[in-house]
């Protein structure tokens, strides 16, 4: 993180009131989780308070085994050696859900973004059984909770859908690959996994973009817009360093951009020409001539490598494919005069494999001063942004306030 | 304005620093200057202070002839008729310019809003000679300085440009119709005008969209889409209450987000197919066929009426220019899940000839949650949105220290 200070930290000097204390010791530890290991003296400089503020705060939290002080490789500022306050991963933990189109992912994720343990499963396609979702995460949940150390405690539970979700009350409304589902999905896997603690929802490239604004190809950027593949097309922008939300959660639908409005591939939502339906893993794999073979990640690397090794018929398909998102990006980057574009899930693989064809459209129909500096990147989190962010989801009551959440 | 509090008021009952006092007059007075009338329990209500708090904030300000108190017509909350604050007009004023493509326009504006005094030229258009507008806005300026009653204080300078404002120094950098341009527009209108006081400098679309959020048919929603039509199509978007505006202020360009990439008109950015290109004053008049007559608004104005009349080109041209406006605007709800979309400039004009296909393509291509509740009005200001938040940029000192700004 570039910037000196940090919102939310509260420093008068002499009068620092219970409630602020509290509130330091979040915004403290948040720095901390995001950043892994940061010195006394940046903490006090980001932080706007004094040295004996900072030590305090530092004794609070390594006393509750959130945090450690270790002596850092390289020197401080007068060239001693300077003490770095790092993120504890034994203490507390979150349990991580993400629910994508084709597989079902649990992890239990320490502080720092640490993935301690994982597990996963295939799901079936086109299958809004939320009974049966909920219960395979409520076991790997279960199996989770019962893999941790004895002394570690669950502090909060988030989860990652492939759907719209509805901000005031996580209400998952709407699959495009499905249709209106409304589904309660977050009181139901909190009722099964038993632990007393709220599940956190959030659209999975919602997630994605919180994450690797957080700790991924978007760290230190204020304004980013990162594009989500998995099967279909999602979005998850960051506008002033907040995610963008609009009036009920339903920002970011880049997906359903039209880019393509007189022949364009009819899209699941029953719209055409959108930019899920020319470059989501459908249109890919029929451009490639590869509709009858694998799907998902393996069908899109498939092609992605074929192309590498020089089969045209996959080359074409990524040009065109390559042509459409270049399209996209370039009436985002108008729109949004970003830092970073980030392309997550399966569209990280098809930038890789088109990156010289969405280069070429943002080059000619980005507006010049937009396009001289934005960056177009891969995600640093790989497949694993939405579960990232989900885990995200799962820290806020312990960043807001870590002594609260803990005494609870 | 719907919300209860207010950002920015600082309450803490006993402990008023001298400090947030002078930030409570400050947002006390914005909400006066917002809402035009607002009644003292209203205002202590919002602002979460008790009432010796507002009784005291409200006397500083009547004493500076900020504001008066008088009885409203309707009565209080216990039958008794309720003292309601208003903003004056006399004793403070700001300058406002807007530089239109085709027009230039100046006025003396009063808190509230109210625009007192105005004048307005015709611009040759493509014309980017720097002095030249700036002689003509600066002798309008003069003029309205010496109109203005004697005891009256200017308290700010904030002016509206038809191009790409650098939001760090105001710098007008690229001009589409134009291309690079570089100007330094605000400090030569400064220096012009010899008031002592800084020119803030805004695009725009950037600007109408803050006063139609601010007093305009976007009042009271924290998200909103505004499209102005001015020869070309610009775009100001409030995010959570906020102007998007990106890394360096060029956010929102959505004239230049791709719809036709088949067969698309070529756009004076240099790409083709852009919204701007499809349904600016140039494809309208084009489409039309009256391509050789009046330009402008009274153009626009004359397709729309030709098409109530029955001609039939004219209403082919709005079908068609309708329809891609539609497209523009749905892929704008799918991003943003805006409470609202305002159609300002000569696109207020459009959206009236054409609301039905805009409509259509909004039926069709919006995702149904987004679609649910977002209403498409037409600017509550008019023309003048672009000068309305000229002015609000003029009052920007004003209304962050009241006592500070009349001091200086």
């Amino acid at each position: 993180m570039s910037s000196s200070t940090v919102s939310g930290a509260i420093g008068t000097g002499r009068l620092v009131s219970q409630v602020s204390r509290r509130r330091n010791l979040g915004v403290l530890l948040r720095e901390v989780h995001r950043d892994g290991a940061v010195s006394r003296t940046e903490l006090a400089d980001r932080m706007g308070v004094n040295r004996s503020t900072i030590l305090t705060l530092i004794s609070k939290l390594a006393a509750t085994g959130l945090v450690r002080e270790e002596t850092s490789a390289t020197t401080g500022r007068a060239g001693r050696p300077s003490l770095v306050v790092r993120p504890e991963t034994g203490q507390v933990y979150v349990l991580a859900f993400d629910v994508a189109v084709d597989r079902l992912v649990a992890a239990r994720v320490g502080l720092g973004g640490t993935v301690l343990e994982r597990r996963e499963a295939a799901r079936r396609r086109g299958n809004d059984d939320l009974d049966e979702v909920v219960t395979v995460l409520a076991g790997f949940g279960a199996e989770l909770v019962a893999a941790a150390p004895p002394d570690a405690t669950c502090v909060g539970v988030g989860a990652s859908y492939c759907g719209l979700i509805r901000a005031a009350d996580g209400k998952v409304r709407l699959v495009p690959t499905i249709g209106w589902t409304d589904l309660d999905f977050g009181p139901a896997l909190g009722r099964r996994l038993g632990l007393g603690l709220p599940v956190a929802v959030g659209n999975e490239a919602h997630l994605g973009a919180l994450a690797e604004h957080e700790r991924g190809a978007g760290a230190g950027s204020r304004n980013l817009v990162y594009l989500h593949g998995d099967v279909g097309v999602g979005g998850g922008i960051i506008v002033g360093g907040r995610l963008l939300d609009g009036d009920e959660g339903y920002a970011a639908e880049l997906g359903h951009m039209i880019v393509n409005p007189y022949d364009g591939r009819p899209c699941n939502c029953g719209s055409r020409g959108c930019l899920e339906a020319e470059v989501g893993e459908e249109a890919l794999l029929e451009a490639a001539g590869r509709a009858g073979g694998p799907l998902g990640r393996e069908g899109v690397r498939g092609v992605v490598q074929a192309a590498e090794r020089g089969d045209a018929a996959a080359r074409a398909a990524l040009d065109r494919v390559g042509d459409w998102l270049g399209i996209g990006v370039a009436n985002l980057i108008n729109l949004f005069n970003p830092g970073v574009v980030i392309f997550g899930g399966m569209l990280s693989e098809i930038y890789r494999g088109a990156a010289a064809q969405v280069d070429t459209r943002v080059q000619n129909s980005v507006l010049p001063v937009s396009r001289e500096r934005v960056a177009l990147r891969t995600a640093a989190l790989g497949y694993d942004s939405t579960l990232a962010g989900a885990a995200e989801l799962g820290f806020a009551a312990l960043l807001a306030d870590p002594l609260g959440a803990l005494s609870r």
